[in-house]
């Protein structure tokens, strides 16, 4: 798979591969110790440390001929970072264990550093440390980390009946590019590009927070579902206005004609989007917008007081 | 793989096999949000959180045919808690991202979980999130969360000329091991058990620092591979004395013996017995023994004045 002027990671081995990824990276202040000791050391001047994780396995959730190493690294990071910012806090720190055949090129992996670096730097925070192993296939597991600056943390148990429920960022982009990609249509090039770099409403996590969010969670799997994990952690019923989710149909109405699916599924159920999803008790900040009301009930998710019957959004081993 | 009686994760799903490996879990009151939300919430008193990653591939980490799931989950937990000790801090919390195939029998993954709790709960901590999702092999990803409690952190780079070198843990026992299960020689079971679940000296690596250790390690690699490390990070000649040596050569000979191999070799270059190496610039603290001085000179690492002509630790993709 290398020439002779593109090492691969065998070859250049573990130690000069961390070497050549962590060199020139400029870490936050906040970040004590960084790469190249057993452990990072970064402030949580807060007391709290707020961590997510998750693994993308290629194949799985992401596949390297529709994806560059660089938007791999993009979208690890990006998902993680919703995470963080769905409690309602900054995130400050990624590490990255990284899993990968040894005959890969050395400068695949860091292309994937430097995706992670150009999606992470702009939020202030840094790849602190990481893990490089051998593997089948690409394995990305991150671990990202948040602070809260002495607000509570939001979670999915705080909504109440009466309170409105509020969207910032995409619906149904993702889920519209993996059906193009899947189907192998060349048209929607932002769609597609959606689908292997989605776009977190990056800050937008603090706002809700600042502006008294009682329950806040992104969309990883799915409106449905994933709303569907704060009716029933909260015990509430959430009925959402079709209406209101119009301008995401409309995104993608064209898209999913060229590939016969229905608009509204793709918003009601696609996933990977990392929209945040909230619920207010009364007005909702700049940035959001009301798709929806809490109600007595439930628990459970409707759209215009009906069960929506398409799939119910994605889950890790269906 | 699984009758009627034992699911699998398809079978099951995502979220349900979540809420059987969370279920009665006891998290440590450090953890204000544990598992079920977007990300959890742990205490970090200090202001700080010291933070280390380890990746664990099926096949290449670890074997299921050797290994069973308990035992690797006390491995993973066991090699990452060992690299917050080398810190000199305390480790208070993990996540884990676990994938494997669909087919895989639930009862295996809770096995595995099990392992983690077993390990993870008598060092006060807690498995406080994680992810699950599907891989062509098991992947075990680790993230570890330490608490320095005022201290600052024991790096590679302290070491001084005139310091003493020592250790606190087993060395070469988990390489005599993996020779005795690679060549399958059925004796020696302690051994064997050893290399499947380390034994790091948890508490230890808290004691060095208390006793003024100027920088510490833990043997992940080799003794000469992690100590050359710390020679390097802190520019310094370490010379290691070999008769200081025999506790763990004499433990290791008759396996060595029968597996063909050189204990020396096993003891110098032999890694994942998690053994924690420091250096002290007086007297070293209970449980620690000393085995080298540190010189000026080198960057390197003899024994006995020597180069020692072994190999030298293991590398990740060698």
């Amino acid at each position: 798979m290398a020439d002779g002027g593109d090492p691969t990671l065998r070859q250049l081995g573990e130690f000069p591969v961390i070497d050549r990824l962590v060199a020139g990276r400029r870490q936050p202040a906040a970040v004590t110790v960084g790469p190249g000791d057993d452990a990072a050391v970064v402030a949580m001047p807060d007391g709290r440390v707020v961590v997510s994780t998750d693994m993308l396995v290629e194949g799985r959730h992401f596949r390297l001929d529709w994806s560059s190493p660089l938007q791999v690294g993009r979208k690890a990071i990006a998902q993680n970072a919703a995470d963080i910012e769905s409690m309602g806090a900054r995130v400050t720190a990624f590490v990255v264990a990284f899993g990968a055949p040894p005959d890969t090129p050395a400068a695949r992996a860091q292309e994937l550093a430097d995706g992670m670096w150009l999606e992470a730097g702009p939020l202030g925070a840094g790849i602190v440390g990481g893990d490089l192993v051998a593997s089948p296939q690409w394995v990305v597991s991150v671990t990202a980390f948040g602070e809260l600056s002495g607000r509570p943390p939001v979670l999915r148990s705080g909504a109440r009946p009466g309170s409105v429920v509020a969207v910032s960022g995409e619906l149904g982009r993702s889920a519209a590019g993996y059906l193009l990609w899947h189907k192998g249509i060349d048209d929607f090039s932002e769609l597609r590009q959606r689908h292997l770099v989605p776009r977190p409403p990056y800050g937008q996590g603090i706002v809700a927070a600042q502006a008294g969010a009682q329950a806040m969670t992104d969309v990883s799997d799915g409106l449905l579902a994933d709303l569907g994990h704060i009716a029933r952690d909260s015990g509430v019923l959430i009925d959402l206005a079709a209406d209101a989710l119009r301008p995401d149909v409309d995104a993608v109405t064209a898209a999913a004609a060229a590939a016969d699916a229905d608009p509204r599924e793709l918003v009601l159920s696609g996933g990977e989007d990392h929209a945040l999803v909230a619920c207010f008790p009364a007005a909702v900040p700049p940035g959001w917008r009301v798709i929806g009301t809490v109600r007595d009930g439930g628990p459970g998710v409707l759209v215009d007081g009906l069960r929506w019957s398409g799939a119910a959004g994605w889950q890790s081993f269906d």
